[in-house]
């Protein structure tokens, strides 16, 4: 179909061309020093045993890929006074980018001391790679970069998560042939169908063919030309190949190149503007479906280290697997290597490139943009620069009313999502929620009142809620999701991630990577604090009466709470209005990972509006209103929970306790925010030690009922005073399809059997108890038995609340 | 292209058509029964409120369509006496499977109160997901599956796993819409790279579109058929389409599907005679480009809920959303509603389908095949019926000889991967190698003097190593690596995973499913056990000095320990013979998922193979030529550790503390083993409280290096009698680009800090070694200004072994 081309440009003149070579060849000379010199970065004598690195550390394979499409896309960004980021995806890519952010003075603006000249060309090929130094993938300390290229296949994802709401924005997304066997990647691809071109960017996927990964040929590299025509087809591209056959051409190469990134980027225009001028979220008509035009990429296949050494040793190296890290060993008392080193570096003819004070000459420093309109200097990637805090609407309009603690029910998250809608429509342009096909499922479909869900594809007149606007983005893909979501907060936007507490596990891996991303980030002063990664976890561990043992583990928080006190935080609210407070509280913060886990099943709801602000405040407390205290004494026994079920578990045992054993102190101590149980000189959240033997004394039973796996709670407790008093029950892997009462049942964790392990543990009522403690056990079976005959939990368990008589 | 057809097959009769609809409509009859009725399953009497399930919890969407695939299948394999596999993807099929199975007799043989009459129809209908019941979802309990449909995404993976070496086999693998979004499955259409149609049988893909997931559309169901097409040819696949326009035309869908499945099968038998005629790892030319012709797949597309309530309360359910779950609600009490589902149920014609006591009338059982060939039945859903032990050569040929402790380096995995090559020439079709584009950068590449790597794609004159028949896959995708090895393992073959250990979390949610379903497994007598799951993790957090900090993270050993210890072993074998005499236990073990990690840098050796094999059946001990021990007399102090690192951190602290507080009474402790510090009241593998403290002591300073987290030391031992005796290090998320012991002192598990530790808990030394003390403060700065300034450890850290001088 033809496309309206408002934005056709000039083609690259032979000057332009010439300096866009010259520009390759300095970062290229520059990457090389990094991976192999100590120092005499400019050769300006030969090069001796000392100037080596001990270790050579590094990955020359994709980088001259790099700098190429890096040198290229300076030139179109001031042609075209475009707003680029680059998103370098293959591994490894850290000298190309380093080198490419100090040749247009980025760099050197952010790490003074790596100054643009010869003094600061010394500290950079140093640094690299070097203990106490830089890494050599990009990274938060790399200028430019938005967190790729560590643990591969997130590129992509990143990429359409920048561009969302930056209709000015392209994101070219150099992608590595050996990232794309991923399956994050794999899954990537289709995320145009979520983008919007009337209001969002768009990504200029530049699928990078070097053929090989660490040691061995990609698929993509080896498939017949016309089948990786028909499979980019196949994901909704229109894909424009750059090939070089012979590496000596590279002038044929720099025309291809620029003439393709010109015609890609003019197409891109075209269906902007095409879908500016008309109206984008309307129904679904023939001409909409017209308007779904293809979006360029381009497949760009150049041999694996080009400009690298040929052969070595008698085996060829470019573009061959042997160039993906050091292509020439030089050991430092080896002078031939060092000589053949030499050459290779000055094949770039530095002396053209850098005057005498090992500035980078005027040919050069006259490609690269400038400002913030440079790859390494725009705000895009540095997103806390561009971050306005979310405009939050009050919760008391949605919060549930609670005359009394415990009488009636709420669906915490079916709340939430009203108060969700407003927060979409508050921010209607910097705030989304992200979803695998679960927003629904876990009742935040409120949201649907204030929004769609975005969808750029076919609609039928059956559809509901989809329209290529819409604020909900929901594929069922973890990996999509969380890539999306990191893309949009590392650009300065906010959003949520709601998921299954179970299949959240799928994101483990990435879920590293942005943590360690956030540490480090962190510590670097010239990077600004962006939205904090929110994930909203429901359909949780005891909920999964449809779905069974596959669906149930609450391990995530396990797996999180290894990472930095500094990022991670956990919340476990027990009902809708503290759930409501938690969200209040994390869409406010920055540069934490939080983790929320919530039913989304109507159930008790213990606190008012205020006291849940409060109690959430404070993390955790004692709830007075479910406990037997007297006033000035302690406690005989402390029942402590974290977790919605949980929760209404043990205050249920609490009312047990208090109809039978009167005379019994019982304290009950919610948990909300799970790091406070950490000490303070560990965590930043942390509880003091007499704050937290306060609460939880320091020699009485805790009877500990916890939403997860019960090792957590002992591991954060490990250093109090009374840890050795921690009864913690929790999941142990017990699950399948049955009941919720059932599956507590199952696990222990039930009212019955946290009253019994309170009166087995409380010293003053060993041996009196035996006729109750006989009836809690007999309670346990006679519910269980009823499940099985039935179908479905007893009435006094399912109708149970704070008001009614316990009944066992 | 061409292909030989030596297999054409008559077409379905009409009266095979006939049976096949008939075995569909009971198979839906049954799904329906099992999703809402307690009991009067063949509908005796009017449907009354206590014939309806309390709680309606099952999927209706996918089951006509996976019951439609399965009717088809059925005539196949009795026209062409073929063994096939039906991996059936999409969530929730539980129903279609169970009913199919018992229609076909298999089920009630595994399960024989599931009679195949009317009182086990009844059993049928109420047990599913029902209390104590079974799940919706394929399971193990599901004869027939092998581990599908719980998390999606990993059908197709699993398939292609089933049919590598098993010639004879076709996997149907029926991969749903919305399980087609996620990464894994969207990375797993290119395993047929790996098949090679000689040697391994072949997968059918059906990618099922019926439109929706829970609650959106899919991409795929939205896309045009020409772009899906591209997209299938772009994945390798020829594509036959069969397209269910009118849900009514029941008789064109039927012969549409009997005519393309067996186009599709005729395909598949051409492929391989070509294949199997020819020679097949011969080198490439352009015959054997020819010979890799596209396999065939079906994209059969169906309306959600197919033969289900076309419309409710004036809404279409039929071929929409709404038909995935329970599309026509029935509360008890609704008499409508139970009429309606009494039409809907009489719409199948029960009354032509089953007999008076509700046995399936002849025309069904006949389509049916017969024994193992019956779809649950097939022993290649339960693979330990397969399951012949591995032939393992014996160790000691490679191992390091030992003439004294601690003198000598090797590499442990290059070591390996002499053993594992004769692993391979001993089991040449039954053992393979998985690994993520590792095997070689893990220091496995003696693997390739036994064998190559599978490929059967273009190659080039520069490739090594690369075969069709390679018994070594590897792609850059650890969910295919993970997924074909479940499949192999599951058919009933032996196999081991190397992947970076950071990296490892990408499969988390993967390793989840496994080790659910192999708890479950292990609980069926007829499910027969199957061969071990074993991830031999490398390129450890230690020894990421090219990679860094997003590298590092030991991390997947907390996550596994949450899962069954009748399934979960970890061992941390210290040195090269350790780690041979590790595998050789986990290559015999059955049921289990290993995980074995190990460095691949030379380290030194601290036993001969005798001592390995003996110290690793312990699975812990004490190691007295490290220490200082006196007969009879209790240490002073335990130096523990385990991991090949802190092993040799603390044999060197041992020694420091020798050298310069030669008083002082040192145990060296080696764990191999970590589930051994577990009471062995909680796990099969535990120490007894008596011996941990004969080891531990109960009273002594334990100072305890380990590999990972040090929070999983303290849980391990939480229940110990001197576990307030325990100061654990490990790496605690400090890492960037460095040296090994650089990084060694970044986390505090260097020597130098292990012998502070020493001396600061061993009360007797309170005070009086200030000046060693400061010495070793001192030792730890100048080894790191030494690394900062010269880019590699000092000497006297990377020289050193046990027989040096301990140097300050």
């Amino acid at each position: 179909m033809a496309t309206d081309n408002p934005a056709t440009h000039d083609p690259a003149t032979d000057a332009q061309l010439a300096a866009i070579d010259a520009w390759w060849r300095a970062a290229n000379y520059l990457s090389v020093g990094q991976l192999y010199l100590r120092q005499n970065a400019l050769l300006r004598r030969p090069l001796q045993n000392q100037d080596i690195k001990r270790r050579l550390l590094g990955h020359w394979g994709t980088t001259p890929g790099l700098t190429f499409v890096y040198a290229h896309l300076n030139r179109v960004i001031t042609d075209r006074d475009q707003d680029v980021l680059l998103v370098a995806g293959p591994g490894h890519g850290g000298p190309a980018l380093v080198a490419s952010t100090w040749l247009e003075g980025s760099y050197s603006e952010i790490y003074g001391a790596v100054s643009r000249d010869e003094a600061g060309m010394e500290l950079l090929v140093r640094q690299f790679s070097y203990p106490g130094g830089i890494p050599s993938h990009a990274a938060p300390e790399t200028p430019g970069s938005i967190n790729e290229g560590g643990e591969l296949g997130y590129s992509l994802a990143h990429g359409f998560g920048a561009v969302l709401d930056n209709p000015g924005l392209v994101a070219a997304v150099v992608i590595g042939d050996g990232e794309a066997e991923t399956g994050a990647l794999s899954a990537s691809w289709d995320a145009h169908v979520f983008v919007d071109p009337h209001r969002d960017g768009a990504v200029l996927p530049i699928l990078h063919l070097n053929g090989w990964k660490i040691a061995n040929p990609t698929v993509l590299a080896r498939m017949p030309q016309d089948q990786l025509e028909r499979r980019m087809r196949g994901h909704g591209y229109e894909p424009f190949f750059v090939t070089v056959d012979d590496p000596d051409a590279v002038d044929v190469a720099h025309r291809d190149f620029a003439a393709t990134l010109d015609a890609c980027l003019d197409r891109i225009a075209g269906i902007q503007a095409h879908a500016r001028g008309g109206t984008s979220a309307s129904a679904d008509t023939a001409e909409d479906e017209a308007r779904r035009e293809p979006w360029p990429m381009i497949v760009l296949r150049s041999p694996k280290g080009w400009t690298g050494p040929t052969e070595v040793d008698g085996k060829p190296v470019e573009g061959t697997w042997r160039a993906h890290q050091i292509p020439l060993p030089v050991s430092p008392d080896d002078d031939a290597a060092r000589e053949a080193l030499t050459a290779w570096m000055r094949s770039y003819r530095p002396e053209d490139l850098f005057d005498d004070d090992g500035r980078p000459r005027p040919q050069l420093t006259a490609l690269s943009p400038v400002g913030d309109r440079r790859l390494g200097a725009t705000p895009f990637a540095n997103g806390g620069r561009l971050l306005a805090p979310l405009r939050l609407p009050p919760v008391t309009p949605v919060a549930a009313d609670v005359p009394e603690p415990g009488r009636q029910r709420n669906s915490p998250m079916l709340t939430l999502g009203s108060w969700l809608a407003e927060v979409i429509r508050a921010n209607p342009e910097t705030f989304r929620l992200f979803g695998p096909d679960e927003t629904a499922s876990n009742r935040l479909q409120h949201v649907y009142e204030a929004t769609d869900k975005a969808w750029n594809a076919r609609l039928l007149p059956v559809d509901e809620n989809l329209a290529p606007d819409g604020r909900v983005i929901e594929v069922l893909s973890e990996h999509l999701c969380q890539g999306l979501l990191e893309g949009y907060l590392l650009t300065g936007r906010h959003g949520v991630f709601d998921c299954y507490e179970a299949f959240v596990h799928i994101v483990d891996s990435m879920f590293n990577q942005h943590a360690k991303w956030l540490k480090v980030h962190q510590r670097l002063p010239w990077r600004q604090p962006i939205a904090s990664f929110t994930y909203l976890l429901s359909s949780h561990v005891w909920q999964q009466d449809h779905n069974g043992f596959s669906h149930q583990d609450p391990g995530f928080i396990d797996h999180a709470v290894n990472k930095s006190a500094d990022v991670v935080r956990v919340y476990l609210p027990p009902d809708t209005n503290t759930l409501l407070s938690t969200m209040d509280h994390c869409l406010r913060s920055t540069d934490r990972i939080n983790i929320v886990v919530s039913g989304k099943q109507p159930s008790l709801t213990w606190l008012g509006p205020e006291d849940a602000a409060h109690h959430c405040a404070r993390g955790l407390g004692v709830w007075e209103f479910a406990g037997t205290e007297r006033a000035g004494e302690k406690p005989d026994v402390v029942l402590a929970c974290a977790g919605d079920v949980p929760t209404t578990e043990t205050v249920a045992a609490a009312q047990l306790l208090a109809h039978h054993v009167p005379d019994l102190s019982v304290r009950v101590v919610n948990v909300v925010d799970l790091m406070r149980l950490i000490d303070d000189r560990s965590h930043p959240h942390g509880l003091s030690a007499a704050d937290f033997d306060g609460i939880f004394t320091e020699d009485r039973p805790v009877i500990f009922a916890y939403h997860g796996y019960a090792s957590l709670i002992h591991r954060l407790t490990y250093k109090r005073t009374n840890h050795a008093g921690m009864h913690v029950r929790g999941y142990h892997e017990e699950g399948t399809t049955t009941t919720p009462f059932d599956m507590a049942l199952l696990n222990g964790i039930d009212r019955y059997q946290l009253a019994i392990d309170a009166i087995d543990r409380v010293p003053a009522l060993h041996g009196t108890q035996t006729v109750l403690r006989q009836r809690l056990q007999d309670a346990q079976l006679a519910a269980r038995a009823y499940t099985r005959e039935v179908g479905e939990d007893p009435d006094h368990i399912t109708d149970w609340s704070l008001a009614a008589d316990p009944v066992l």
